[in-house]
């Protein structure tokens, strides 16, 4: 088992470049039509090109049979276990909307919901009421300060909003408010460390019993559910384990978060794909490593729409050209996890992934796609030994042991 | 994760015999003008006839990505963690010359350098004097005694050296005088636990402050580095694992010093790659396990001789014929790592193997190659399983549980 220490004692700088291109959801399964998957289906000469000339495989995000979540998928990407490596999921609400969070903040993911005159829950999701109307209900929840210790609700996206808690003394180990179904009452949020976490529990109880008298004469957004009480992890960072100058290029704020929480540098990166690699181009002296993030592919895939998801691997394939172009030693393409449009989802199916620099051993892999990967050189491994394989094929790793 | 308490109680001792052929270096990286590696391209009847009636895979030493030096590569595949069983600098350095260290025993790897007058390192390895040079320096500076001990110096090749220190009470933890560049003093050998490595580092420093006058007038060598202060360990040895009689049959000193230390009886090698199975047949009946090792491949590969890789390969495959017709029950062919002849030095890719055995399941592999080796029926595995397979194909391994 390689762990940091040992990656640490072998690691060095170098003048080399690593682009990491990650193509969110990509793994698909076969149109039943067609028999092949949104990657086979897309036409990709540039995949293809680097496929051919560089080695292929198949990864494993967690676990085989292991759907995995956004963040474990990434931290997964950057070698980092992401069952030992974990972000609670108030921190990537936090996150995902660039809020600053600080040390010792605890976060919570609100939903805004609907009870009746009893109080059970009719509704986790108020109907999914519109963005608009959840940013206005948070600022009637407003910024209050309860027992000393300040609190900031923040909307997210239609019925869900983030709510942080800064002061001293929090801990984030209570339980969640959201019974995770309909037809009984919120539950109590009580310490887990009976202890440590009394006072987390006994101000967000407050906090919930506020926000039920301010918000009960609203409709259908009259009660809020809270789960996920999480502090900002302090992980060890890229550049301490690898001595790499990492950069982030990602359109969404999660990705963004999460490259953040492992010590990146978040670059501008524009709206398009085309903007993503442009910014690549514009900073590719000033570091040694880019995450370049593209969202679309999942995003099509969660809507089940199989065509668009193919449209946009296209769209990527022809802006690799500009990656390409700029010939960095190293460059590994792959996904956080597959999102096969048939299962409108993400899924535990492996993830295709082709390395290519001029130290790899090229194997007999034509094209990228799922089938093909599956007998490439790299066979099927951990996405946690993705980071490894890179840093070894920039030689920015000397030998271990003599 | 299988340990050595699993493999103990279930392991047994047989007339069936083993042979693990260590073709050290194996693995390779395609030359460019043919797209075939170095053993693609020799012409090996006798590898391509075990492959193809064997059952044939790719290991990997330590970890996807990662580069083992010869040590580490060993331990692999001998079955034991090169992560957790680690053998210091010092002692590896001292079994590379066949020194006799005793339990108790500091080994530490020395250089002979160059200071300037005020004493700033010009260069770590005076030039690469001549081991006839070192030789007589290291009898310069005599087998003295500090302080009650006693320390003995030895010439390895060019400007290394080995120290080695014999006395009651002392710890290997001091830290390296050996600066790993120049423009800069020697560092000062401290205790890293201040109580008990006090001593070790107050002889150390004696020693240096001895040698620095006792080499004053010579040039270039005229100071002495330090570096990888280490013990020899205590590992549990093949015989108590896997309740084999192990013998090794290598003509480098390193590798009979590694052997030793798992607990294998060393025979007499011989200088060719025939004399080595001459050794083989020649106690064939005493021992039910042989370790083989052939170094000229490594060599060739870290000269970056294609070629000459190429024709070490050809010499190993025509002396198999004399393996096998004394007809093992188990042979092992595979590598401690790959030393691709383009890189020039040992490298990550993963190591072709094959197992031959009346109890394997063949595949379809007809030659030994890394390329054939992909699709083989041992797929890619860590190299630490090897010694279970070897076990198994043996039958010497009972039933696991009930």
């Amino acid at each position: 088992m390689i762990n940091f220490e040992l990656i640490k004692s072998i690691s060095m700088a170098s003048p080399t470049r690593i682009v990491l291109l990650v193509i969110d959801g990509l793994g698909g399964l076969p149109n039943p039509e067609t028999g092949k998957t949104e990657l086979e289906t897309a036409n990709t000469p540039n995949l293809d090109k680097l496929a051919a000339e560089g080695i292929c495989g198949l990864i494993d995000p967690v676990s085989p049979g292991i759907t995995p979540g956004s963040s474990p998928g990434h931290l997964a990407l950057f070698g980092y276990d992401p069952v030992s490596f974990n972000i609670g999921r108030g921190v990537l609400e936090a996150i995902g909307i660039d809020y600053d969070l600080q040390l010792g903040d605890v976060a919570a993911r609100g939903n805004f919901c609907t009870v009746d005159k009893v109080g059970l829950v009719t509704d986790r999701r108020a109907g999914r009421i519109s963005t608009e109307k959840c940013t206005e209900l948070c600022q009637l929840l407003g910024d209050v300060v309860i027992d000393g210790v300040k609190l900031f609700v923040r909307p997210v996206r239609e019925h869900r909003f983030v709510i942080v808690f800064r002061g001293e003394g929090l801990a984030s180990d209570v339980s969640d408010s959201d019974p995770q179904q309909t037809g009984v009452v919120p539950r109590l949020i009580t310490a887990l460390s009976p202890e440590e976490a009394k006072k987390m529990a006994s101000i967000a109880s407050q906090f919930v019993a506020q926000a039920k008298i301010a918000l009960a004469e609203q409709h259908p957004a009259n009660m809020v559910l809270l789960r996920g009480f999480s502090k900002r992890p302090q992980f060890p960072t890229m550049g301490e384990i690898y001595k790499l100058k990492p950069a982030a290029i990602a359109s969404y704020p999660m990705y963004r978060g999460i490259a953040k929480l492992v010590g990146m540098e978040v670059l501008e990166a524009g709206i398009t794909i085309e903007d993503e690699f442009t910014t690549l181009k514009k900073n590719y002296t000033n570091y040694d490593f880019f995450f370049i993030h593209i969202k679309g592919t999942d995003s099509a895939g969660e809507d089940g729409d199989f065509d668009r998801k193919v449209r946009v691997i296209e769209e990527i394939d022809n802006a690799l050209s500009k990656l390409i172009s700029i010939e960095p030693d190293v460059i590994v393409v792959t996904g956080d996890h597959s999102t096969p449009a048939l299962l409108k989802g993400h899924s535990w199916h492996p993830v295709p992934i082709l390395l290519y620099s001029k130290w790899c051993r090229p194997d007999r892999v034509g094209e990228f796609s799922e089938s093909a990967c599956l007998f490439g050189g790299l066979g099927r491994f951990p996405a946690t030994q993705i980071m490894l394989l890179a840093m070894a094929n920039a030689l920015k790793l000397t030998k271990f042991g003599a």
